[in-house]
């Protein structure tokens, strides 16, 4: 654990009521493994690169510029450039909390300081909007970006109002006068209007939380209330882009601009809790199981159109014009994570896990310092390298790129690695619940005062064995309850505890808990089952008809072509399903039929009997790995072979 | 025939050299039948209801505003609505030598002054550059449309000589002035760019033919040999969008912005053919058999994205997401007719067909009065019904709209309609070779100068039998060749001549000739199959793996929702193959299994056994006619049913 003490939960969601208590970055530690190692890799490279770009890209001297009175001559980057400044520093507030890093710690208040020369004496703080030669405040609600940018602004004084609740840094400071202003200019009487861009909804929600007043969860419920009147001017996409055409409340799947859709529900989850709102919160689970029944990727991906990073309609799931954003896996993330904590549900756990391992690890490079803003799942030309010095436009490369014009998505990416401690486990009155697994430290207190620490040991996804050893002797019986994926059919569950006592079971998915007064050394293990499954997709899911995935544990796994012979690519493979995936050396093979082009002059009509095929075992990747060994061609799906 | 008396052959292109030579609309005129009605429909309605949107939207306006000099406020539209202008003109010139109407010869007068009083002394011509708060001439190559509407004018102005040489309205000055201008400007030593959207290359060759001088064919060369030097800046989704990133000359395959690249390819073939330039020609034809083979829709559209109304790579051709832009499809037409009359193979015939049957007739409603922006092969939602007083953005409605706000398709299909005769038929020095099956009527003479006449009754594609007349006596032999399409397998032919002579036999694919000294009275039958087929796709297109397409002759077939229960929409029906498609009361039916909803929570992983199924024979519909019964889903490629 850092040295630094905390006298509030630092968690990046603190619901003020609910099934599941979280947990702060005090009480659960990641201690190494698949993301103890993202986390360290996040320290030394991601955090730098993007403090880099930031000044590089000028996007951290725009507030320089603005306080100099300099502006808007010489701004850079898009309006919502200032909106990554502020992940970022959301991104730092986790980190030094996480790591006690004093050079964090310096590089954080320095941009503070920076920002806060830039605030308005109301409160405003935007570069691109309200001087001379810029478009008027709040006058460009669709697109302007004012309370997207204050929404991340809120989330990152969030992140260190609770980390470091005494700190002189004065962001908590400025973002407060902001969040007021904006009460102030959007409250009742005020404009009867919303943000192009949801995300001050979660802000508000989470700023007022941590400030412990009511009037910014007030603020937010407005905003989501106001949704879907139709306050913003229609749009070529139509209002459906940013759900400002039917109300939250009505709403019945996710749509429109697959990240605008899921902040908003993450807001609108918060604002449910904050107001006591069950039929919003119903409503809102609801939406939840229709989007991940009908417009979720395997990899938990989101958003199947590139035109308007969009969802697509119910079973509109290209693999190869996948949009997947990082952003909108993350907001997933988001949304799934508050209402795990409001039902307790393990499905909400299910799908962050999917979402963290084939989403956003799969964004990230090797070497922390590129990244895919979309997470396609069929890869079909191998294209060209992204150069490092350049910045590039959204999703033009079959290799991550350094850097974007729209740059969403590697602080996004930072910010949730620094905090994802935090998603390892919960309280209740019962006991802990673990939802992820990982190496990791637990120790924390139970409701009713009862200390409790363990520590859980695996080398999972590798393998599938998770054994959690407690520290702390109970003189109350409490829960350890465990998440079972609901792909982990066989599960084995042993409890071994220092007084000899035995059991090992076969579980279901779900939920599995122990409940004991439980001792200091004793053992819970988990063992899921880590062979390799076959994935079938509903038959109305158009584009993998007749096809299947091969999955491992929480990994989707793929085919990619420098695993082939040099002259094949991915698009005329077949699997073989006469022989079962298999693992061997650490990876698994399948067996594959590989065809060879034999155009005809048009490609429909009576097919003219088979092409010249030959076999070939080859070996998969997780999907998270891909596009690391140079230029490829890539898929997921893979055509079964037609009986002969 | 009009009583209009040519001095010149009125067709839309005419090639100094290939071969074969178009009939202009004195030589072929189609008398009735599927294209006669929509010519009449294009003549009484379409053509009024362009001509009215125009004003309404102000786009001829802003020829007055321009003479007027008060630009450029209350100038309307997009940047390139100059160009509808031009193509209504285009469309108005055929449509006068077709019919003769006076009505809209005066409309045509009347709009060509005002355009005439919107040019500028030096012959310059744009009603969204140059002025004062415009941007300059010639400084926004990528985006504005400069030469792109001069190639829309010019090509007016060639319809226009073609049918009336010596009328006195002045559209054909106008539009030499401005390829003076053009060629002054970017010729040798000046401007070393291109268009950041392609027509005025096709418009400066055809401009050149018509008038008779090299030095506008000499311009679209330097414009076909600049593109790929990337001299456009480039932009998001890169140079391939405006076909940039590669010359002309070494692209394989037709890549970017769909429209773009067909009329840059025609335009290419233009140069290729006046320059003589084999190696090029070549590279055109290898261009269109890769397009052909792996980037067209069965329908014959092309462009897979909406993004950015762009070709996908190869196999990439989602149903569901089809662009399929209506001027993509009558680029494609433009394209193929002029490889058709350089080679004389019938596979370009065979793709106009299709297109013009199952992209431009699809795109247009019943009333004539609304169009398909993009043409989807796969409609997963009913929509909602376009207003009718309402512009639309491109492509938002499952119904046709009225208007939209880039409205370059509603005068693309008027133009195309208005001169479809000349598609019909050709000539070379052996005889007469017939491309598309319609009542026609063919007055022509052969190279020899003999004179040749025939009538061809046929109710084509409602059934296959094709009726030639001969209406003139010939003393030499001449070939009659007739194309049979590539899916016509059993193809029968049958020649009876009035000195009682009688042969039939089954021709194969490709081109059947009747060689004789043709007499007056003689019959030549083509019996084509139209038996319902069933065609299979390319396994390596995934969007529609283990799916099956009926065709009925040149027609896609679709199932449409209002066919099937109240219930039912198209996501979740399957074709049984065990039951043949059948012709009944002048439908094609096939037996369908259609299933019902039974959402998993996650759409992956083992299915839980079959889904409750029930048996229909179910009625489909011709592609073209779709939509016009309320809104529906639908769908072209339809899941095979697995064998239980």
């Amino acid at each position: 654990m850092p040295s630094v003490t905390f006298t509030t939960t630092p968690a990046p969601v603190l619901p003020s009521r609910g099934t599941l208590r979280p947990l702060g970055l005090n009480e659960v530690r990641i201690t190494g493994g698949f993301w103890g190692r993202r986390q360290e890799l996040n320290h030394d490279a991601t955090l730098t690169h993007i403090g880099n770009r930031l000044e590089s890209e000028g996007w951290l001297s725009n507030f320089d510029l603005a306080a100099a009175g300099m502006l808007p001559q010489g701004r850079r980057g898009a309006v919502f450039a200032d909106s990554e400044v502020y992940k970022y520093l959301e991104a730092l507030a986790w980190e030094i909390a996480r790591s006690g890093s004093e050079r964090l710690e310096g590089t954080f208040r320095s941009i503070v300081t920076r920002v806060a020369a830039a605030q308005e004496p109301d409160g405003y703080l935007n570069t691109s909007v309200g001087r001379t030669g810029q478009i008027p405040r709040w006058s460009d609600l669709e697109w302007g970006h004012e309370l997207y940018c204050l929404g991340h602004l809120f989330q990152a004084a969030v992140a260190r109002v609770r980390t470091r609740p005494d700190a002189d840094d004065g962001l908590v400071q400025i973002a407060r006068r902001a969040a007021d202003l904006v009460c102030e200019v959007f409250g009742n009487g005020g404009i009867e209007s919303v943000c192009g861009h949801p995300v001050v909804e979660v802000g508000l929600v989470e700023l007022g939380r941590a400030l412990t007043t009511q009037r910014y969860a007030h603020q937010a419920r407005l905003f989501i209330e106001r949704r879907g009147r139709r306050t913003l001017n229609d749009i070529e996409w139509s209002r459906k882009y940013f759900q400002d055409d039917v109300s939250v409340r009505d709403t019945e799947v996710l749509h429109g601009h697959a990240v605008r859709a899921n902040y908003l529900a993450a807001g609108a989850v918060d604002v449910a809790i904050e107001t006591g709102d069950e039929e919003l919160l119903a409503s809102l689970r609801q939406q939840w199981s229709h989007t991940i029944a009908r417009r979720t990727y395997l990899t938990g991906g989101q958003g199947s159109h590139h035109q308007d990073e969009a969802f697509g309609e119910d079973w509109e799931l290209p693999s190869d014009r996948a949009y997947s954003e990082t952003c909108a896996g993350i907001g997933s993330i988001m949304f799934s994570w508050r209402l795990l904590l409001a039902s307790g549900e393990p499905v909400y756990a299910d799908l962050i896990e999917r979402t963290l391992y084939n989403v956003v690890a799969a964004a990230l490079s090797r070497d922390g310092r590129s990244f895919y803003y979309t997470n396609t799942l069929h890869q079909r030309v191998p294209g060209t390298p992204a150069d490092p010095d350049r910045t590039w436009p959204r999703a033009s490369s079959s290799l991550r790129a350094p850097w974007f014009e729209v740059s969403c998505c590697p602080p996004n990416i930072a910010r949730t690695l620094a905090s994802l401690d935090a998603y390892v486990a919960s309280v209740n009155g019962d006991g802990v619940q673990l939802h992820q697994y990982a190496p990791a430290e637990v120790r924390t207190h139970l409701e009713d005062g009862q200390s409790v620490q363990f520590d859980v040991d695996t080398v999972y996804p590798e393998n599938g064995r998770v054994l959690i050893t407690i520290r702390s002797d109970s003189s109350q019986p409490w829960n350890l309850s465990l998440r079972v994926p609901a792909w982990a059919y066989g599960t084995r569950l042993r409890v071994q505890t220092t007084d000899g006592e035995s059991e090992e079971k076969t579980v279901e998915p779900g939920i599995v808990s122990v409940r004991r007064a439980f001792r200091a050394g004793d053992h819970v293990e988990l063992t899921l089952p880590m062979q390799p499954r076959i994935s079938k997709p509903d038959p109305r899911i158009d584009a993998i008809r007749q096809c299947v995935a091969i999955e491992r544990g929480p990994l989707v796994l793929a085919v990619e072509s420098v695993d082939l012979a040099t002259s094949d690519d991915v698009s005329a493979v077949a699997i073989d399903l006469r022989s079962q995936p298999h693992e061997r050396d650490g990876r698994v093979w399948i067996s594959l039929r590989i065809g060879h082009d034999s155009d005809r002059d048009w490609p429909y009509g009576t097919p003219d009997g088979a092409t010249a095929e030959r076999a070939a075992e080859v070996p998969l990747i997780p999907y998270y790995d891909r596009a690391n060994r140079g230029l490829s061609t890539m898929r997921i799906w893979l055509p079964v072979l037609e009986p002969c």
